[in-house]
């Protein structure tokens, strides 16, 4: 897509820190990165979002993802890593062309997990019979 | 595995809001949700980590989280949703049974991205070198 940033940064139009690349995927580094060695992992044809990625697509982009993310923990030598996909803004999506990310993590790397709520006596019942109206 | 929380689940021996279960795969809510609605993807087949997973099981369970997800995004009325896996304690895993997380989102519901890091000039270039080695 015409002026989507990681159609341009596929093309070659915006320079990027590129580690691999084959005919349907491609990945790079995250400028912004949460740790140094944040990976992301995309697809060549522009699809905005996990929802709009062809199945078949979507399962040589999981595969990949894992074996990128097995040489970003070894590159780096980190601890553990998170990977991880944003689905709209309100979830944090920033660029519109279905990414993944591979956050490495470290023991001492102080990044939070989100705090946790509570469900009330029944209220969790109640959210699995909405969720499950809709599978 | 005996002593696998999510095992015993998966069994029956501990309660759960399930919202779905196949021969393969297995989903219910989260108790400590970080959003109400917030949902669990596991394999029946006990694996410990994403990177312990058989490829045909990972891509099964890929396209489950998207089927999932979209049911937990409507039954919530969330206006987005996270999906991601912890790999390893320092990445926040707690259960050593491989596990998608289905956060559901809202525009005004606070949650904050993790802080991000700079790269200085060059820096990025020699992680990049570092990880492809091990591509």
């Amino acid at each position: 897509m015409t002026d989507c940033i990681f159609c341009k940064i596929i093309k070659g139009e915006i320079p990027c820190s590129k580690i691999y690349e084959d005919d349907k995927a491609f990945a790079f580094l995250d400028i912004a990165p949460v740790n140094k060695g944040h990976a992301l992992v995309i697809p060549k044809e522009h699809h905005e979002t996990f929802e709009d990625l062809p199945d078949d697509l979507l399962e040589y982009l999981t595969k990949l993802v894992r074996k990128v993310s097995k040489s970003v923990k070894q590159g780096v030598n980190a601890d553990g890593y998170n990977i991880g996909m944003n689905i709209g803004k309100a979830a944090g999506q920033l660029v519109f062309h279905a990414h993944w990310h591979i956050i490495p993590r470290f023991n001492d790397d102080g990044l939070k997990t989100w705090p946790q709520k509570e469900y009330k006596e029944g209220e969790m019942d109640k959210f699995k019979e909405q969720i499950v109206k809709f599978l």
